[in-house]
């Protein structure tokens, strides 16, 4: 039995899946993974998700170059997550050119946008 | 409009919920919230999620004692997760009585629980 039959894929194939900064402790992240996507991730060592909105692999940081380096995989009690704590390339994984997507904080009913832009997405993706 | 209606809640009316202790830094769970869990969550200062197998509130540590007290809330850049910084009384987060729920990490294909249970569950549960 392979350790990626003791994932219970929901409904849709699919696992939620944080990436955790091994260093800082920041949470960075919250995506996806499908079985391909989880298995990839384990054997490239570098984080791969499966976007829902485009229905295909997302292999992070192949545009941006900010890839997630995989330090470990943990999976939680009742098996519906799993976390990457990784080394993230370049210090940002947001599209936003921010540390991590959590940029917003709720401040008096109120998300309040509190994260630098440490890298502008125009130069980031630019072609 | 209210900070709530900002959130895209999905089909079912929920989005993720990442629990991180504010000062270890270790994510401890990852749960579902609905738009009265996440209001709750912000009114009382508790984590308060939205238990999909019973289909009601989870008012974290209501059992336990474990409550996880919100330091804040931040919101991820599509809006798809909420992270919320807690500080977690008693120290444990999963009902396995150790610290995260997080404690199984891939090993050479295998997944291992590496965590110490630090409180037996039969003690923190008893009627």
């Amino acid at each position: 039995m392979s350790w990626l039959d003791e994932v219970p894929w929901n409904g849709e194939g699919l696992i939620a899946a944080v990436a955790q900064d091994a260093k800082s402790g920041r949470v960075l992240t919250v995506a996806w993974m499908n079985r391909d996507a989880l298995k990839e991730t384990a054997e490239r060592k570098q984080a791969v998700y499966w976007s829902r909105s485009r229905k295909k692999l997302w292999r992070k940081g192949e545009e941006s170059g900010h890839v997630q380096r995989l330090v470990e995989i943990r999976l939680d009690c009742d098996a519906d997550a799993v976390l990457l704590r990784v080394e993230q390339v370049g210090g940002i994984a947001c599209h936003t050119g921010r540390e991590s997507c959590f940029f917003r904080r709720l401040d008096n009913g109120r998300w309040v946008t509190i994260d630098p832009v440490l890298k502008d997405p125009a130069v980031t993706y630019k072609k």
